[in-house]
């Protein structure tokens, strides 16, 4: 890899203006949970101050699988969130975020990389604290984004588009780039706002880069940002698109996505993807438009891979990843059993439906909350009637008698 | 962790005469491939040498899952695979065998694991070499593990027990203690010799531990241990267990395991177990008589922390890993949904039949071999045929037209 | 059973003005196709002319199974379709007619139940014959049915709005009470008028009753209606509804319905709905204010007796056929198993989540139609475009090439 | 059909012994279950004296299907079976045998087809009673058959050899031809006798054509029978062989068969099997070299007509059912539709696997038993344990506590 000083390298909206492809990362919470670093329910990024060697191995797998961009290992790290969740106090947000900066540019400087640094969703505002009081939460984290120079922000993993606007409206404060992601589908928001109004209120607010991240399969994703690019473009507006989906199928979803499924998040393996279902992604998101294009929750570095193998013809280059991985299954042509070698071929992987070995096992499932008892059917009409108000009285109330 | 000098570790065979549970580690041509430093096809462990951090990691991250032993990265590093695979020539076998037991120690000098040097089955056995020929390509390895002084040694993944009796007459001479796994199930190994009496031959041969490893779920491979340990019994022998299965289901698998599963390599991950599968497996094995409890390919460091801490009441303590682990998903607790805290308890996780999300697929799959067409039913009868004669004479004719 | 005099019977809509609920009786082209007197394929009716004890048979046992209504078993049965599918000539359609509306009447009279004279979708105007001629072709059946005195009539199984008007103009010319049911679901008809305007169109044109028949399965089916009234109810019209949909899920239907479907007509055996979902499809239907509550293709008698047991609270009676049939399975307190006798209760059969005995099957599949290759979301895409006059253009280019 | 006087007929072993094929009928309890003639629960077959139109009706559906045999509508006929499943007493178990045996003759005089009287296993056998006592039992039900004068004689429905040999006995006292089915697989009886030991035992005792009936699918019933076949000629005996096998698939029954599947018996519909994988039966029934081929439960016409099909060559003629039946769906080339007419092809109907339509159901279901709580694994083992004396035992204690 070629190693570039980050001056020298093309800035986000560069590339994006220039009609590049950008390749994300994937999230780093489930990876490092599977890797033992990361405790599943405070979900709390404290590894980059504790483990590093274990956050700064991730980057570079992701890195060596073709990602343009290496996102801060700063989700849910703003001072509220990390109280709530029980944080241990051994280091202070402040070194959490700095620490997360650090490794990040670190990986970023072996090879073509940009930095983002990321903020998301706070308790604050679910606990209905005032716009101030929220934007000054995100302020905090952006301040250790600043002084460590990260290259543009990212506002990721939103369910409601005011909270979105709000962290936008601070990002932009610093002059960076900045992109936003809502962890929405086709039904918009938890108002009930329309992936397309969404779309326009962050691009008004002033994002550049929109989009969807989290809780949703790739096919949902991109169906969702295809919905907010119409509306983008009716309302005579412009911006650039992208997608960071789950490396899990779930067409079984309800508006809260995999949250919900009661597969989540202890058994959703048989859900991930495969390669092939990713070189599927990669291409159905270029073809809508969409270019930058990464992952989040279940993405490991082989999924990424997949992205950026798929669009080599139209970048002109395999990532150093590829080094170690036959083209649609080439690298079987060594395998001892002839049979196994039949399987060297892009028609045998796109075609196979793969087995889940578990003949008691269903397909589907039924996404939990509010109660729901009576299947799908009821659950949808449940959810029309789900204002936020409702939402939030249900989780005072939840939480109160807890 | 309690970082300790390597003489002051009980041995393998002490602590197993003590009654005490051995956790192994998991398969690293898995894991790595997914990493983007492994090729599936060749599966060679050139990464010891090319990208020691990455392996450096991987141990360590098995090892705060609760990894007793660190298992040198030497799978398929024999010289005539190493060749047969297409192997670039930028580090000699030596090389490779050498950086592998150097990585092992150094992880396993930092908590309490043991390092065991591996040797695995030949092309030269495949391909008809007398014996001399097949222990010689062994004893070059091994003299590696003499000189880097690894602490015991395992002859696995063995199809025919004849090459692995061969392995452990060789392993025997350095005087260390020496486990056998074949990768065969309940139908014995490729000659048709019963997992019984395969065991006894290995026994005799030398084997202090004897077992099986990779090619087959946990269930299966329990049972074909079950099967091992009566032969050894009813032969008035004596021996300790273990089992290194899988992390993938395999219900609908014939004699020759995963490998001729239409989803082997590449779309395997419905078939992924989940944490709370592994607990019944540790539980199984456990209870069968098996103290020396690990993985093989598909096992991540999470699934070998759900070993490790299903048997933590027998072993007394948890893995350093469970400090990002609440037991049966209690991290859940802290979840902001309520519906998701619901989750956060043992009766839950081990009732549910997690969903796949792929409605268009079936749940069991018909494996590959032989020119196999009508299904499963002919399968079964075509496998009553099949002698290693016409398994050789099938791939020298395959080698020969391809 | 009380054996009454047609004239003494309460006609069908002083039942439904009453508040009465009807039950229907089941398709009779499936059910006679598998006891070997109907072909798949033309679906003819040639049956109550050649087989009448057959086609009698099946009358008493849906008159036993509680059906209030015996339809003449006159599908497909216009002179136009016999022509076209192949009908062998050794009965007139006249006499086909006249057979079934005397086979029916034989059996109405056995028990409490009316007799109605159905007519069905023309080739006439799928090969865009002009008004007139359609409608003479309506006539020529309904002359028969007049003269055989039925009670009402239904227009029946319907891709088109149009195509339903025109009969429905023709059937009101009798006096007779008429009822009209289109093969649609919530996306409306093959020109895409949706279910609601399609109903008030149907009851502008003189229907008393509206709904749908085939084609879907009794959830589909249920929320279409639910549309259509909704759709009459807005318009500040008034109306009876009906649903007599398939005895088969059918989740994965395009907007064709099961025809669609790879598994129609011959594989349909696992999506075959049980009992207990007959006694939900009953009480949603019912709680949805749908009265006339039937079946079509898939139904079996005991189906229907499962529609007539479940409403028997709300009716205050029986079928006859419960003589056969214990409640929720109460038979079963006499089986010799202990462990079967234990499934005597509602809750076990409305827990249980059936078994297909398939692990090689997906639960599944994709529709078929219109050259589509490229899965699911594509044929979304594709429906969108598809005008009756594509459709109609496909129908010729496709007729002329075979 | 050409009507012959019974006299002119082949019997069955002439038949037989020509080495034709004889198409046995299907199952009539649950067919007639469906179409509300008998109980599920009781079984019993009163409707041979209640409802003898839709009795004969069924037995001239099978015969038009293409049966050679009509057998008696007297399973569970006799006279303790129909006190202890709670009799009505409105007909004698006399009365219900001779009308059995009447409709039987009627039909069986329509066409090419014998009559069969049939006893099955008795609730005395079960209750511990002497041989005496249940020879008695059979004693009643044959005087019938012979004043009748039935072709010959079948003793089926048998889960212990003993009785079935008891019943041989009985039956040969006639002179007429005798069959013998046991209600097994390929585990044996509920004794643990193999089937080829049950085999040999039932032709010593007499049996002129052996194999088995009901509990599993044609798949297990073939092999079973491929079992007694071996063990027959292995002894040095000869017999004729037939299978009567479920309509249901039963991958995942245990030794008792489609009893303890939790969707016994209401809830079978998923594992109903199709037309095609009915010629899949006859063929490897015929070629295992079985040549009388019936079914049993779950068997409807046109299953039956689909034996008769896939034999046509060999027989070198088709059913009178055929008729209304288009070869591997040719039936289709008349659809309006294009992409349906393209599924009148054999290639298209083999290849195809059905999908469910129940994306929540699983493909595999746990069988009951035993208070069986631990899953499949576990059932295994408690089977190798259950002798008849804990079978009987249980029922005594079961039969008491209710």
């Amino acid at each position: 890899a070629i190693i570039m000083a980050s001056g020298a390298k093309k800035g986000i909206l560069e590339r994006l203006d220039a009609g590049e492809i950008v390749i994300g990362d994937g999230g780093f919470v489930f990876a490092l949970e599977k890797r033992g670093y990361v405790k599943a329910g405070p979900w709390t990024p404290e590894a980059a101050a504790e483990y590093p060697e274990a956050v700064r191995q991730l980057h570079r797998e992701f890195l060596r699988a073709g990602s343009n961009v290496m996102q801060t290992f700063t989700f849910y790290a703003s001072d509220d969130k990390l109280e709530n969740r029980g944080h241990t106090q051994r280091f202070t947000g402040q070194q959490i975020n700095e620490a997360a900066c650090d490794l990040a540019r670190e990986v970023a400087n072996e090879g073509d990389a940009l930095v983002a640094g990321g903020v998301s969703q706070t308790p604050s505002y679910l606990s209905c604290k005032s716009e101030n009081d929220v934007k000054a939460i995100f302020k905090k984290q952006i301040d250790v984004f600043v002084k460590k120079n990260v290259d543009f922000l990212i506002a990721e993993y939103f369910e409601h588009v005011e909270e979105a606007e709000w962290a936008v409206q601070v990002l932009k404060t610093t002059g960076k780039p900045v992109a936003a992601t809502l962890c929405i589908g086709p039904e918009g928001d938890l108002n009930k706002v329309s992936p397309g109004d969404c779309a326009v209120r962050l691009v008004k607010a002033g994002a550049q880069i929109v989009g969807v991240n989290c809780h949703f399969d790739p096919e949902t994703c991109v169906k969702t940002v295809k919905m907010m690019k119409a509306g983008v473009e009716k309302a005579g507006l412009k911006a650039h698109y992208m997608t960071q989906p789950l490396a899990f199928h779930t067409p079984d979803c309800n508006c809260q996505g995999f949250i919900d499924l009661p597969e989540f998040p202890f058994s959703l393996e048989p859900r991930i993807l495969t390669r092939w279902d990713m070189q599927k992604y990669a291409r159905e998101a270029y073809n809508a438009g969409i270019h930058y294009i990464g992952g989040c929750c279940g993405f490991e570095p082989y999924h990424t891979r997949a992205l950026a193998e798929e669009l080599a013809p139209e970048r002109g280059f395999l990532p150093a990843g590829s080094e170690k991985h036959g083209n649609w299954g080439s690298g079987l042509e060594m395998h001892t059993k002839p049979w196994v070698r039949a399987r060297a071929r892009r028609d045998y992987w796109e075609k196979l439906k793969p087995a889940s070995g578990r003949p008691f096992c269903p397909s589907m499932a039924m996404p939990d909350g509010w109660g729901v008892t009576k299947g799908h059917a009821d659950l949808m009409q449940q959810k029309e009637a789900t204002s936020q108000e409702q939402l939030k009285a249900l989780f005072n109330k939840a939480n109160k008698s807890h």
